[in-house]
């Protein structure tokens, strides 16, 4: 049987391009005692891919050039020689961009069988998989927002900003999102319900980006949720009330080495600001309890997301350039199979 | 009796200058019923000071124009019209830039009686008074350092630096100091018994301070103790293990407005930094201990600490705007009386 797989053909010098990914069709091995073959039938594109593409100091080693794209996926087991698994199991874990994966089924954690019963197979790739709990541990977690306080994302109509809202808004708090055009906006403020919804690309600057928000949010801001980073960062910083919280999830603003400074960091001491940088995977304790709340949310239909599909494996790098110029839609999907 | 004090005569433009100050004499008041005449001994300078000269959002109102600079003072009680304190008790308390001060005694905590057995009044200054709990505070409560872990602060020849690293080698850590010149570096490392000084005006580039702090550094940096911002923050940060934590405590650097950015916040991401503003009066249920333990090492002879001391009220602003340009040696203070 033959897997399609795209590796990184070449760092990027700055902004991703097509050229930096290939796609590769090799045999899948034959399978030994304890291994499990796995049918990926979807794969979840994820700004933090872009940070591994880099050779760069941070909390994962980079994709070496020529190994496959790391990415976690969703699919169907095929052929199972451990009794962890069965043929038909349908389980998610980090498939990476390829059709099928060789799993090996004692790496307990790696992988996990999910139950598609009253969640969409897909769905544990966004608001039931990492981006959900992402979202859950750094609101949760590390803002940990009080009823009437006001709550700020950016990527509010992306697969984790969306649920920092509705989450948020769950907790009685004000929630406000910025998104990169009307119809996300729209779609962030009527159908994921937030009260407010600022477009950033039509504040361009400082002065009007701070204007729009002062108009979302006439309180302050007492947590921000930072996916992007750059102006953004520095419009809400100059915004956020005393003991506010900051929990830095990502800073796509920069992936591509455009510079990002802070510009006012001395408001972090003046308002007695916390900022947490996070990694979803490093609070392991915490996906119990926030899968528990997410799944119930999708499965009762009270959490809202919404997705992009690409369609094939070879159509995955166009999509993840996409997603990094925010041209995708919620949560960016691959369709494998 | 007259009272000589100093106001704040006009706002800086930029850089502080003794323009900015006046000096008045005007009649002390009669004490009313339920009030304290004190007269200051000591007047404690710091750099905070400099921030509320400013009329900017700040974690405090600015001194208004014509009223007295606010200040630490450590003093006498002259006369009482309180059951509370009588005439003789040694006090600590925010008397401002003025030789006598009138306090209304059932303001609880405001001020408070101090014994000078085995403590010099001046230390309720400097290492047992607010310098030495912000040390404490910002090590102790905020980056709870661990035995074995690198402990990184600037100023580290002044009155909150110096009790910073010697905090940091109790609890078995190694404690790498900044400080302007060799002279502050020899006493920071020899006195204070730091593990390494780092002379931060030898090394004016990111590169050449950043080579000198690996130097001084070479398992990288756990815990940043921050007064100062701009370049020192900038290397420290790109030197930062993961899950390091900072305690910002001041930015002397940008108090006179010059841009002082983060240059490449993405670190606070990927290495999963905390980073928490503080103010240590926001934190009084931690003074306690806080002050038996720094009481103890002042008295004990353990815990060193060095004075600057300008002699009478007239050359206060001089030697304010001394310790802003990093002049001073230790704690600054104005002998008054």
């Amino acid at each position: 049987m033959n897997n399609r797989r795209i590796v990184l053909a070449s760092r990027p010098a700055a902004e991703a391009t097509t050229a930096n990914f290939r796609l590769e069709t090799v045999p899948t091995p034959a399978l030994a005692e304890g291994q499990v073959l796995v049918r990926n039938h979807w794969l979840s594109l994820d700004p933090y891919m872009r940070m591994r593409m880099n050779d760069m100091k941070s909390y994962a080693p980079p994709v070496a050039v020529d190994a496959v794209m790391v990415g976690g996926t969703a699919g169907v087991v095929a052929e199972s020689r451990s009794d962890a698994f069965k043929a038909g199991d349908t389980v998610v874990g980090a498939g990476g961009w390829q059709e099928w994966t060789v799993v090996e089924a004692a790496q307990k954690g790696a992988w996990r069988k999910v139950d598609t019963a009253r969640v969409p197979l897909a769905a544990y790739l966004g608001a039931v998989g990492m981006p959900g709990v992402t979202a859950w541990v750094g609101l949760v977690h590390f803002i940990e927002p009080k009823a009437g306080e006001t709550i700020v994302v950016d990527a509010a109509s992306g697969a984790v900003g969306g649920v920092v809202g509705q989450l948020a808004k769950a907790r009685g708090c004000r929630a406000v999102g910025l998104a990169g055009g009307a119809d996300k906006c729209a779609y962030v403020k009527e159908e994921l319900r937030f009260d407010e919804c600022i477009d950033y690309k039509a504040h361009r600057d400082f002065a009007s980006l701070a204007a729009a928000l002062d108009k979302a949010a006439p309180n302050g801001v007492d947590g921000l949720f930072e996916n992007v980073g750059g102006l953004i960062l520095d419009v809400v910083l100059s915004r956020m009330n005393a003991f506010g919280r900051i929990a830095l999830c990502g800073m796509i603003a920069g992936y591509d080495g455009a510079p990002m400074p802070i510009t006012q960091p001395r408001l972090l001491l003046t308002q007695r600001l916390r900022l947490q940088g996070f990694i979803v995977s490093e609070h392991m304790q915490l996906w119990p309890q926030a899968l528990a709340e997410l799944a119930e949310g999708v499965a009762s239909g009270r959490l809202k997301y919404r997705e992009t599909v690409a369609d094939g494996l070879e159509n995955a790098p166009e999509a993840f350039l996409g997603l990094l110029k925010g041209r995708n839609f919620g949560k960016q999907l691959v369709k494998l199979a």
